[in-house]
Protein backbone atom coordinates (compact mmCIF):
# COMPACT_ATOMS: atom_id res chain seq x y z
CA UNK A 1 0.00 0.00 0.00
CA UNK A 2 2.41 2.49 -1.32
CA UNK A 3 1.93 5.86 -2.08
CA UNK A 4 3.16 4.44 -5.72
CA UNK A 5 0.61 1.97 -5.49
CA UNK A 6 -2.15 3.91 -4.49
CA UNK A 7 -1.38 6.64 -7.19
CA UNK A 8 -2.02 3.83 -9.63
CA UNK A 9 -5.46 2.76 -8.78
CA UNK A 10 -6.20 6.78 -8.61
CA UNK A 11 -8.42 7.83 -11.16
CA UNK A 12 -6.53 9.76 -14.38
CA UNK A 13 -7.50 13.49 -15.12
CA UNK A 14 -7.29 13.90 -18.67
CA UNK A 15 -7.51 17.74 -20.18
CA UNK A 16 -9.80 17.59 -23.69
CA UNK A 17 -10.46 20.52 -25.98
CA UNK A 18 -7.18 21.78 -25.54
CA UNK A 19 -7.91 22.04 -21.55
CA UNK A 20 -11.30 23.62 -22.00
CA UNK A 21 -12.57 20.35 -19.32
CA UNK A 22 -11.02 17.50 -17.53
CA UNK A 23 -12.94 13.90 -17.39
CA UNK A 24 -11.66 11.90 -14.03
CA UNK A 25 -11.34 8.28 -15.71
CA UNK A 26 -9.98 5.04 -14.16
CA UNK A 27 -6.71 3.72 -15.27
CA UNK A 28 -8.19 0.33 -16.81
CA UNK A 29 -10.95 -0.93 -19.17
CA UNK A 30 -11.99 1.72 -21.76
CA UNK A 31 -10.65 5.12 -21.55
CA UNK A 32 -12.41 7.63 -23.24
CA UNK A 33 -10.61 9.75 -26.38
CA UNK A 34 -10.90 10.23 -30.26
CA UNK A 35 -14.18 8.34 -30.70
CA UNK A 36 -16.54 10.44 -27.95
CA UNK A 37 -14.64 14.13 -29.18
CA UNK A 38 -15.60 12.93 -33.05
CA UNK A 39 -19.31 11.98 -31.69
CA UNK A 40 -19.83 15.16 -29.69
CA UNK A 41 -18.41 17.34 -33.23
CA UNK A 42 -21.70 15.86 -34.97
CA UNK A 43 -23.83 18.08 -32.58
CA UNK A 44 -24.13 21.21 -34.50
CA UNK A 45 -22.78 24.24 -33.85
CA UNK A 46 -25.12 27.01 -31.16
CA UNK A 47 -26.89 23.94 -30.21
CA UNK A 48 -29.11 24.95 -27.04
CA UNK A 49 -31.95 22.20 -26.74
CA UNK A 50 -31.06 19.55 -24.07
CA UNK A 51 -29.33 16.08 -25.35
CA UNK A 52 -28.64 13.05 -23.84
CA UNK A 53 -25.62 10.90 -23.52
CA UNK A 54 -26.84 7.30 -24.13
CA UNK A 55 -23.81 5.31 -22.80
CA UNK A 56 -22.21 8.01 -21.28
CA UNK A 57 -19.33 6.96 -19.48
CA UNK A 58 -17.26 9.50 -17.38
CA UNK A 59 -18.80 11.67 -19.22
CA UNK A 60 -16.76 12.20 -22.34
CA UNK A 61 -18.93 13.40 -25.28
CA UNK A 62 -21.38 14.65 -23.05
CA UNK A 63 -18.82 17.22 -21.70
CA UNK A 64 -17.51 17.88 -25.01
CA UNK A 65 -20.87 19.44 -26.40
CA UNK A 66 -21.32 21.73 -23.26
CA UNK A 67 -17.85 22.90 -23.49
CA UNK A 68 -18.57 24.15 -27.27
CA UNK A 69 -22.00 24.85 -26.96
CA UNK A 70 -22.66 27.33 -23.89
CA UNK A 71 -25.96 26.92 -24.28
CA UNK A 72 -26.84 23.16 -24.28
CA UNK A 73 -27.90 20.28 -21.02
CA UNK A 74 -26.53 18.11 -21.02
CA UNK A 75 -28.25 14.48 -18.98
CA UNK A 76 -25.20 12.23 -18.68
CA UNK A 77 -26.86 8.25 -18.89
CA UNK A 78 -25.02 5.74 -17.50
CA UNK A 79 -25.54 2.03 -16.35
CA UNK A 80 -22.32 1.18 -14.47
CA UNK A 81 -21.54 2.02 -11.14
CA UNK A 82 -18.21 2.34 -11.46
CA UNK A 83 -18.60 5.05 -14.87
CA UNK A 84 -21.05 6.73 -12.94
CA UNK A 85 -19.07 6.90 -9.66
CA UNK A 86 -16.12 8.70 -12.04
CA UNK A 87 -18.57 10.89 -14.42
CA UNK A 88 -19.43 11.99 -10.78
CA UNK A 89 -16.04 12.67 -9.88
CA UNK A 90 -15.60 14.51 -13.60
CA UNK A 91 -18.90 16.68 -13.05
CA UNK A 92 -17.32 17.81 -9.33
CA UNK A 93 -13.69 18.18 -10.37
CA UNK A 94 -12.81 22.10 -10.45
CA UNK A 95 -11.47 22.60 -13.42
CA UNK A 96 -15.51 21.46 -15.04
CA UNK A 97 -16.97 24.38 -13.10
CA UNK A 98 -18.23 26.73 -16.07
CA UNK A 99 -20.97 23.48 -16.85
CA UNK A 100 -21.85 23.01 -13.16
CA UNK A 101 -25.64 23.41 -13.59
CA UNK A 102 -26.23 22.98 -17.29
CA UNK A 103 -24.76 18.99 -16.74
CA UNK A 104 -26.54 15.74 -15.23
CA UNK A 105 -25.84 12.87 -14.07
CA UNK A 106 -28.43 9.80 -14.96
CA UNK A 107 -27.45 6.21 -13.34
CA UNK A 108 -30.09 4.42 -16.23
CA UNK A 109 -29.87 1.60 -18.32
CA UNK A 110 -30.03 2.91 -22.20
CA UNK A 111 -31.75 -0.49 -22.98
CA UNK A 112 -34.23 -0.44 -20.88
CA UNK A 113 -38.07 0.01 -22.28
CA UNK A 114 -41.57 1.27 -21.51
CA UNK A 115 -42.71 1.91 -18.24
CA UNK A 116 -39.61 0.83 -17.05
CA UNK A 117 -36.96 3.60 -18.83
CA UNK A 118 -39.31 6.06 -18.08
CA UNK A 119 -39.38 5.22 -14.12
CA UNK A 120 -35.72 5.15 -14.67
CA UNK A 121 -35.35 9.15 -15.47
CA UNK A 122 -35.72 8.27 -19.38
CA UNK A 123 -39.05 10.06 -20.63
CA UNK A 124 -40.78 9.85 -23.78
CA UNK A 125 -39.82 12.94 -26.17
CA UNK A 126 -37.54 14.32 -23.35
CA UNK A 127 -34.37 15.34 -25.44
CA UNK A 128 -33.22 17.28 -28.53
CA UNK A 129 -30.71 14.95 -29.34
CA UNK A 130 -28.88 12.00 -28.53
CA UNK A 131 -25.55 10.87 -28.60
CA UNK A 132 -24.42 7.24 -28.73
CA UNK A 133 -21.26 5.45 -28.59
CA UNK A 134 -22.77 1.71 -27.93
CA UNK A 135 -20.08 -0.85 -26.81
CA UNK A 136 -18.58 -3.06 -29.26
CA UNK A 137 -18.22 -6.58 -28.86
CA UNK A 138 -21.56 -7.29 -27.40
CA UNK A 139 -23.15 -10.91 -28.46
CA UNK A 140 -25.49 -9.53 -30.37
CA UNK A 141 -23.30 -7.14 -32.08
CA UNK A 142 -21.29 -10.96 -33.26
CA UNK A 143 -24.16 -12.21 -34.69
CA UNK A 144 -23.80 -14.68 -37.73
CA UNK A 145 -24.99 -13.15 -40.79
CA UNK A 146 -27.26 -16.41 -41.33
CA UNK A 147 -28.91 -15.90 -38.17
CA UNK A 148 -29.95 -12.35 -38.82
CA UNK A 149 -31.31 -13.26 -42.13
CA UNK A 150 -33.32 -16.62 -40.25
CA UNK A 151 -35.01 -13.86 -37.90
CA UNK A 152 -35.00 -10.16 -39.36
CA UNK A 153 -36.07 -9.16 -35.25
CA UNK A 154 -32.65 -10.08 -34.32
CA UNK A 155 -31.29 -6.82 -36.21
CA UNK A 156 -34.41 -4.87 -34.16
CA UNK A 157 -33.47 -6.70 -31.02
CA UNK A 158 -30.08 -6.21 -31.43
CA UNK A 159 -27.47 -3.93 -30.30
CA UNK A 160 -28.23 -0.91 -32.21
CA UNK A 161 -31.85 -2.12 -32.23
CA UNK A 162 -32.12 -1.36 -28.34
CA UNK A 163 -30.24 1.70 -27.86
CA UNK A 164 -31.91 2.84 -31.16
CA UNK A 165 -35.39 1.86 -29.79
CA UNK A 166 -34.39 4.13 -26.78
CA UNK A 167 -33.36 7.08 -28.49
CA UNK A 168 -36.71 7.10 -30.96
CA UNK A 169 -38.23 7.23 -27.56
CA UNK A 170 -36.93 10.10 -25.91
CA UNK A 171 -35.57 12.26 -28.73
CA UNK A 172 -38.64 14.92 -29.91
CA UNK A 173 -39.60 14.54 -33.50
CA UNK A 174 -36.95 16.30 -35.78
CA UNK A 175 -35.14 16.35 -32.68
CA UNK A 176 -31.19 14.99 -33.86
CA UNK A 177 -29.56 11.83 -33.17
CA UNK A 178 -25.13 11.14 -33.53
CA UNK A 179 -23.76 8.12 -33.26
CA UNK A 180 -20.23 7.06 -33.88
CA UNK A 181 -19.67 3.02 -34.68
CA UNK A 182 -17.64 0.28 -36.74
CA UNK A 183 -17.96 0.46 -40.42
CA UNK A 184 -19.13 -3.28 -39.99
CA UNK A 185 -21.89 -2.13 -38.13
CA UNK A 186 -23.29 -0.20 -40.93
CA UNK A 187 -26.03 -2.83 -41.65
CA UNK A 188 -27.43 -3.44 -38.34
CA UNK A 189 -27.29 0.31 -37.82
CA UNK A 190 -29.36 1.26 -40.74
CA UNK A 191 -31.57 -1.55 -40.33
CA UNK A 192 -32.60 -0.09 -36.59
CA UNK A 193 -32.74 3.12 -38.23
CA UNK A 194 -35.68 2.30 -40.08
CA UNK A 195 -39.07 3.98 -39.55
CA UNK A 196 -37.39 5.88 -36.41
CA UNK A 197 -34.83 8.08 -37.88
CA UNK A 198 -34.59 9.80 -41.42
CA UNK A 199 -32.58 11.77 -43.41
CA UNK A 200 -29.46 9.81 -42.34
CA UNK A 201 -26.09 11.65 -43.47
CA UNK A 202 -22.78 9.35 -42.75
CA UNK A 203 -19.16 10.70 -42.64
CA UNK A 204 -16.53 7.95 -42.96
CA UNK A 205 -13.18 8.29 -41.12
CA UNK A 206 -10.05 7.08 -42.85
CA UNK A 207 -7.19 7.14 -40.90
CA UNK A 208 -4.97 8.16 -44.33
CA UNK A 209 -6.47 8.84 -46.99
CA UNK A 210 -5.33 5.44 -48.90
CA UNK A 211 -6.46 3.55 -45.89
CA UNK A 212 -10.39 1.79 -45.54
CA UNK A 213 -12.10 3.75 -42.84
CA UNK A 214 -12.29 3.10 -39.02
CA UNK A 215 -15.05 4.40 -38.07
CA UNK A 216 -18.55 5.88 -39.41
CA UNK A 217 -20.45 8.66 -37.85
CA UNK A 218 -23.65 8.84 -38.10
CA UNK A 219 -26.13 12.48 -38.15
CA UNK A 220 -30.24 11.10 -38.55
CA UNK A 221 -33.49 13.47 -37.88
CA UNK A 222 -36.23 12.39 -35.88
CA UNK A 223 -38.88 10.69 -38.02
CA UNK A 224 -37.85 12.10 -41.36
CA UNK A 225 -38.26 10.41 -44.54
CA UNK A 226 -35.48 12.14 -46.37
CA UNK A 227 -33.04 9.46 -48.34
CA UNK A 228 -29.47 8.76 -46.39
CA UNK A 229 -26.43 10.55 -47.89
CA UNK A 230 -22.78 9.68 -47.96
CA UNK A 231 -20.57 13.01 -47.19
CA UNK A 232 -16.95 13.46 -47.78
CA UNK A 233 -15.16 11.61 -45.45
CA UNK A 234 -12.87 12.59 -42.66
CA UNK A 235 -9.25 11.96 -42.92
CA UNK A 236 -7.49 11.91 -39.46
CA UNK A 237 -3.79 12.03 -40.61
CA UNK A 238 -2.89 13.54 -43.73
CA UNK A 239 -0.66 11.23 -45.83
CA UNK A 240 2.55 12.61 -44.11
CA UNK A 241 2.92 13.10 -40.54
CA UNK A 242 1.39 11.48 -37.75
CA UNK A 243 -0.03 15.12 -36.26
CA UNK A 244 -4.23 15.56 -37.44
CA UNK A 245 -5.25 17.17 -40.24
CA UNK A 246 -6.50 20.53 -39.93
CA UNK A 247 -10.46 19.52 -40.18
CA UNK A 248 -9.92 16.26 -37.65
CA UNK A 249 -8.49 18.39 -35.14
CA UNK A 250 -10.68 21.49 -35.27
CA UNK A 251 -13.44 18.79 -34.47
CA UNK A 252 -11.70 16.73 -31.92
CA UNK A 253 -11.08 19.86 -30.28
CA UNK A 254 -14.17 21.46 -30.12
CA UNK A 255 -13.55 24.30 -32.67
CA UNK A 256 -16.50 23.27 -35.06
CA UNK A 257 -18.95 20.70 -36.26
CA UNK A 258 -18.28 18.13 -38.56
CA UNK A 259 -21.80 18.64 -40.28
CA UNK A 260 -23.70 21.45 -41.62
CA UNK A 261 -26.64 22.64 -40.05
CA UNK B 1 -40.13 8.95 -93.99
CA UNK B 2 -37.42 11.41 -94.69
CA UNK B 3 -34.16 10.23 -94.37
CA UNK B 4 -33.64 12.61 -91.32
CA UNK B 5 -36.26 11.33 -89.51
CA UNK B 6 -35.38 7.30 -90.49
CA UNK B 7 -32.09 8.77 -89.01
CA UNK B 8 -33.59 9.93 -85.72
CA UNK B 9 -35.21 6.30 -85.30
CA UNK B 10 -31.75 4.76 -85.85
CA UNK B 11 -29.88 3.34 -82.97
CA UNK B 12 -26.90 5.62 -81.59
CA UNK B 13 -23.52 3.47 -81.82
CA UNK B 14 -20.92 5.06 -78.91
CA UNK B 15 -17.76 4.60 -78.35
CA UNK B 16 -16.24 3.54 -74.83
CA UNK B 17 -13.03 2.67 -73.46
CA UNK B 18 -11.11 5.35 -76.02
CA UNK B 19 -12.69 3.13 -78.84
CA UNK B 20 -12.29 -0.57 -77.63
CA UNK B 21 -15.67 -1.22 -78.25
CA UNK B 22 -18.84 0.25 -79.06
CA UNK B 23 -22.20 -0.25 -77.97
CA UNK B 24 -25.64 -0.36 -80.16
CA UNK B 25 -28.40 1.40 -77.86
CA UNK B 26 -31.50 3.57 -78.60
CA UNK B 27 -31.64 7.03 -78.73
CA UNK B 28 -34.49 7.30 -76.09
CA UNK B 29 -35.13 5.77 -72.57
CA UNK B 30 -31.87 4.94 -70.81
CA UNK B 31 -28.25 5.06 -71.76
CA UNK B 32 -25.38 3.93 -70.65
CA UNK B 33 -22.69 5.50 -69.99
CA UNK B 34 -20.35 6.20 -66.61
CA UNK B 35 -22.18 3.88 -64.46
CA UNK B 36 -21.65 0.92 -66.72
CA UNK B 37 -18.12 1.32 -67.08
CA UNK B 38 -17.69 2.02 -63.20
CA UNK B 39 -19.62 -0.80 -62.45
CA UNK B 40 -16.95 -2.94 -65.02
CA UNK B 41 -14.34 -1.81 -63.12
CA UNK B 42 -14.98 -3.51 -60.11
CA UNK B 43 -14.06 -6.76 -61.39
CA UNK B 44 -10.29 -7.57 -60.94
CA UNK B 45 -7.36 -6.84 -63.52
CA UNK B 46 -6.90 -10.37 -64.77
CA UNK B 47 -10.35 -11.67 -63.91
CA UNK B 48 -10.50 -15.09 -66.35
CA UNK B 49 -13.74 -16.59 -65.04
CA UNK B 50 -17.44 -16.66 -66.71
CA UNK B 51 -19.30 -13.61 -65.44
CA UNK B 52 -23.06 -12.28 -65.46
CA UNK B 53 -23.67 -9.06 -66.54
CA UNK B 54 -27.51 -9.33 -65.14
CA UNK B 55 -29.68 -6.62 -66.69
CA UNK B 56 -27.28 -6.13 -69.00
CA UNK B 57 -29.50 -3.45 -71.14
CA UNK B 58 -26.97 -3.23 -74.57
CA UNK B 59 -24.30 -4.76 -72.86
CA UNK B 60 -22.47 -1.49 -71.92
CA UNK B 61 -20.83 -3.31 -68.46
CA UNK B 62 -20.09 -6.67 -70.04
CA UNK B 63 -18.46 -5.54 -73.50
CA UNK B 64 -16.49 -3.26 -70.11
CA UNK B 65 -15.37 -6.16 -68.88
CA UNK B 66 -14.46 -8.22 -71.83
CA UNK B 67 -12.22 -5.47 -73.06
CA UNK B 68 -10.23 -5.02 -70.11
CA UNK B 69 -10.27 -8.50 -69.28
CA UNK B 70 -9.32 -11.11 -72.71
CA UNK B 71 -9.81 -14.10 -70.75
CA UNK B 72 -13.26 -13.15 -69.30
CA UNK B 73 -16.27 -15.15 -70.72
CA UNK B 74 -19.56 -13.05 -70.14
CA UNK B 75 -23.08 -13.96 -70.21
CA UNK B 76 -25.30 -10.41 -70.83
CA UNK B 77 -28.97 -11.24 -69.44
CA UNK B 78 -31.46 -9.10 -70.28
CA UNK B 79 -35.33 -8.98 -69.96
CA UNK B 80 -36.58 -6.05 -72.09
CA UNK B 81 -37.26 -7.18 -76.17
CA UNK B 82 -36.12 -3.92 -77.13
CA UNK B 83 -32.51 -4.32 -75.07
CA UNK B 84 -31.71 -7.76 -75.93
CA UNK B 85 -32.41 -6.61 -80.03
CA UNK B 86 -29.52 -3.97 -78.90
CA UNK B 87 -27.77 -6.29 -77.52
CA UNK B 88 -27.40 -8.45 -80.43
CA UNK B 89 -26.58 -5.61 -82.25
CA UNK B 90 -23.79 -4.63 -80.33
CA UNK B 91 -22.73 -7.96 -80.39
CA UNK B 92 -23.14 -8.69 -84.34
CA UNK B 93 -21.19 -5.16 -84.53
CA UNK B 94 -17.77 -5.43 -86.51
CA UNK B 95 -15.95 -2.92 -84.54
CA UNK B 96 -16.26 -5.87 -81.53
CA UNK B 97 -15.25 -8.99 -83.43
CA UNK B 98 -12.64 -9.28 -81.00
CA UNK B 99 -15.02 -9.88 -77.99
CA UNK B 100 -17.13 -12.50 -80.25
CA UNK B 101 -16.91 -15.75 -78.72
CA UNK B 102 -16.37 -14.58 -75.68
CA UNK B 103 -19.56 -12.78 -75.07
CA UNK B 104 -23.20 -14.66 -75.04
CA UNK B 105 -26.45 -13.06 -74.54
CA UNK B 106 -29.61 -14.74 -72.60
CA UNK B 107 -33.31 -13.33 -72.63
CA UNK B 108 -34.33 -13.96 -69.27
CA UNK B 109 -35.93 -12.47 -65.88
CA UNK B 110 -33.06 -11.45 -63.11
CA UNK B 111 -36.13 -11.93 -60.83
CA UNK B 112 -37.39 -15.46 -61.70
CA UNK B 113 -36.55 -17.94 -58.75
CA UNK B 114 -35.89 -21.92 -58.98
CA UNK B 115 -37.06 -23.82 -61.62
CA UNK B 116 -38.32 -21.00 -63.62
CA UNK B 117 -34.90 -19.39 -63.50
CA UNK B 118 -32.89 -22.62 -64.10
CA UNK B 119 -34.81 -22.92 -67.24
CA UNK B 120 -34.30 -19.80 -68.58
CA UNK B 121 -31.11 -20.37 -68.84
CA UNK B 122 -29.62 -19.28 -65.31
CA UNK B 123 -28.06 -22.84 -63.72
CA UNK B 124 -27.22 -22.79 -60.08
CA UNK B 125 -23.46 -21.79 -59.32
CA UNK B 126 -22.84 -21.46 -63.07
CA UNK B 127 -20.69 -17.80 -62.76
CA UNK B 128 -17.57 -16.84 -60.91
CA UNK B 129 -18.78 -13.32 -60.82
CA UNK B 130 -22.42 -11.38 -61.00
CA UNK B 131 -22.40 -7.28 -62.01
CA UNK B 132 -25.77 -5.21 -61.74
CA UNK B 133 -27.16 -2.19 -61.99
CA UNK B 134 -30.39 -2.76 -60.88
CA UNK B 135 -32.69 -0.25 -62.19
CA UNK B 136 -34.03 3.11 -60.30
CA UNK B 137 -37.26 3.87 -59.36
CA UNK B 138 -39.10 0.33 -59.06
CA UNK B 139 -41.85 0.06 -56.66
CA UNK B 140 -39.98 -1.53 -54.05
CA UNK B 141 -37.25 1.03 -54.17
CA UNK B 142 -39.68 3.65 -53.16
CA UNK B 143 -41.29 1.43 -50.33
CA UNK B 144 -41.56 3.46 -47.37
CA UNK B 145 -39.36 3.65 -43.85
CA UNK B 146 -42.28 2.75 -41.76
CA UNK B 147 -43.57 -0.29 -44.96
CA UNK B 148 -40.03 -1.95 -44.34
CA UNK B 149 -40.01 -1.65 -40.42
CA UNK B 150 -43.37 -3.50 -40.61
CA UNK B 151 -42.21 -6.00 -42.36
CA UNK B 152 -38.82 -6.74 -43.22
CA UNK B 153 -39.07 -9.55 -45.50
CA UNK B 154 -40.31 -6.38 -47.93
CA UNK B 155 -35.92 -6.04 -47.82
CA UNK B 156 -35.98 -9.29 -48.84
CA UNK B 157 -38.39 -9.07 -51.53
CA UNK B 158 -37.38 -5.99 -52.58
CA UNK B 159 -35.90 -4.85 -55.22
CA UNK B 160 -32.57 -5.64 -54.06
CA UNK B 161 -33.39 -9.15 -52.54
CA UNK B 162 -34.78 -10.10 -55.44
CA UNK B 163 -31.57 -9.36 -57.60
CA UNK B 164 -28.97 -10.79 -55.15
CA UNK B 165 -30.94 -13.80 -54.66
CA UNK B 166 -30.73 -14.74 -58.54
CA UNK B 167 -26.86 -13.76 -57.90
CA UNK B 168 -26.04 -15.67 -54.65
CA UNK B 169 -27.75 -18.63 -56.79
CA UNK B 170 -26.20 -18.34 -59.68
CA UNK B 171 -22.52 -17.09 -58.07
CA UNK B 172 -20.16 -20.06 -57.02
CA UNK B 173 -19.04 -20.13 -53.78
CA UNK B 174 -16.43 -17.44 -53.25
CA UNK B 175 -17.40 -15.88 -56.00
CA UNK B 176 -17.74 -12.37 -56.67
CA UNK B 177 -20.04 -9.46 -56.85
CA UNK B 178 -20.24 -6.07 -57.62
CA UNK B 179 -23.37 -3.52 -57.80
CA UNK B 180 -23.83 0.03 -58.44
CA UNK B 181 -26.38 2.24 -56.76
CA UNK B 182 -27.46 4.97 -55.14
CA UNK B 183 -26.04 5.83 -51.57
CA UNK B 184 -30.38 6.00 -50.45
CA UNK B 185 -30.33 2.22 -51.66
CA UNK B 186 -27.74 1.38 -48.83
CA UNK B 187 -29.73 -0.11 -45.97
CA UNK B 188 -31.56 -2.69 -48.23
CA UNK B 189 -28.82 -3.79 -50.15
CA UNK B 190 -26.92 -4.20 -46.92
CA UNK B 191 -29.68 -6.03 -45.69
CA UNK B 192 -30.43 -8.12 -48.79
CA UNK B 193 -26.81 -9.02 -48.62
CA UNK B 194 -27.02 -10.41 -45.47
CA UNK B 195 -26.32 -14.60 -45.27
CA UNK B 196 -25.61 -14.34 -49.05
CA UNK B 197 -22.31 -12.09 -49.63
CA UNK B 198 -20.03 -10.92 -47.19
CA UNK B 199 -16.50 -8.98 -47.24
CA UNK B 200 -18.28 -6.18 -48.65
CA UNK B 201 -16.24 -3.33 -49.80
CA UNK B 202 -17.83 -0.29 -50.77
CA UNK B 203 -16.28 2.83 -52.84
CA UNK B 204 -18.63 6.04 -52.20
CA UNK B 205 -18.51 8.23 -55.93
CA UNK B 206 -18.47 11.79 -55.27
CA UNK B 207 -18.55 14.04 -57.98
CA UNK B 208 -16.59 16.99 -56.34
CA UNK B 209 -13.97 16.35 -53.34
CA UNK B 210 -16.54 18.16 -50.65
CA UNK B 211 -19.83 16.65 -52.11
CA UNK B 212 -21.82 14.14 -51.35
CA UNK B 213 -21.84 10.72 -53.26
CA UNK B 214 -24.11 10.45 -55.61
CA UNK B 215 -23.34 6.41 -56.42
CA UNK B 216 -21.86 3.80 -54.58
CA UNK B 217 -19.94 0.21 -55.79
CA UNK B 218 -19.89 -2.62 -53.66
CA UNK B 219 -18.05 -5.37 -54.14
CA UNK B 220 -18.99 -8.54 -52.17
CA UNK B 221 -17.89 -12.29 -51.70
CA UNK B 222 -20.13 -15.26 -52.15
CA UNK B 223 -20.42 -17.05 -48.77
CA UNK B 224 -17.87 -14.78 -46.96
CA UNK B 225 -18.39 -13.37 -43.93
CA UNK B 226 -15.80 -10.97 -43.70
CA UNK B 227 -16.85 -7.81 -41.83
CA UNK B 228 -17.74 -4.97 -44.33
CA UNK B 229 -15.31 -2.62 -44.98
CA UNK B 230 -15.34 1.23 -46.74
CA UNK B 231 -13.04 2.05 -49.05
CA UNK B 232 -11.70 5.62 -49.39
CA UNK B 233 -14.09 7.23 -51.88
CA UNK B 234 -13.63 7.92 -55.77
CA UNK B 235 -13.40 11.58 -56.59
CA UNK B 236 -14.74 11.59 -60.52
CA UNK B 237 -13.79 15.30 -60.42
CA UNK B 238 -10.89 17.21 -58.68
CA UNK B 239 -11.86 20.64 -57.36
CA UNK B 240 -11.02 22.52 -60.28
CA UNK B 241 -11.87 21.70 -63.96
CA UNK B 242 -14.60 19.53 -65.64
CA UNK B 243 -12.61 16.67 -66.66
CA UNK B 244 -12.26 13.96 -64.74
CA UNK B 245 -9.58 12.82 -62.07
CA UNK B 246 -6.53 10.74 -63.32
CA UNK B 247 -8.05 7.75 -60.98
CA UNK B 248 -11.93 7.84 -62.03
CA UNK B 249 -10.76 8.42 -65.84
CA UNK B 250 -8.47 5.33 -65.63
CA UNK B 251 -11.15 3.47 -64.43
CA UNK B 252 -14.05 4.43 -66.84
CA UNK B 253 -11.79 3.67 -69.48
CA UNK B 254 -10.67 0.12 -69.10
CA UNK B 255 -7.11 0.98 -68.22
CA UNK B 256 -7.41 0.12 -64.52
CA UNK B 257 -9.71 -1.70 -62.02
CA UNK B 258 -11.11 0.20 -58.82
CA UNK B 259 -10.49 -2.69 -56.28
CA UNK B 260 -7.42 -4.50 -55.46
CA UNK B 261 -7.95 -8.48 -55.81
Amino acid sequence: MSAVSAHAHAPSVDAFHRGRFVLVQPRRGHRAGLDAMLLAACVPDGFCGRLADLGAGAGAAGLAVAARCPQARIVLVEREAEMVAHARLTLDHAANAPFRGRVELLAADVTLTGAARREAGLADAAFDFALMNPPFNEAADRASPDALRRAAHVMEDGLFGRWLRTAAATVKPRGGLALIARPQSLGQILAALEGRFGGARILALHPRPDEPAIRVVLRAVRGSRAPLSLMPPLVLHDSAGNGFSARADAAINGQTALFDG
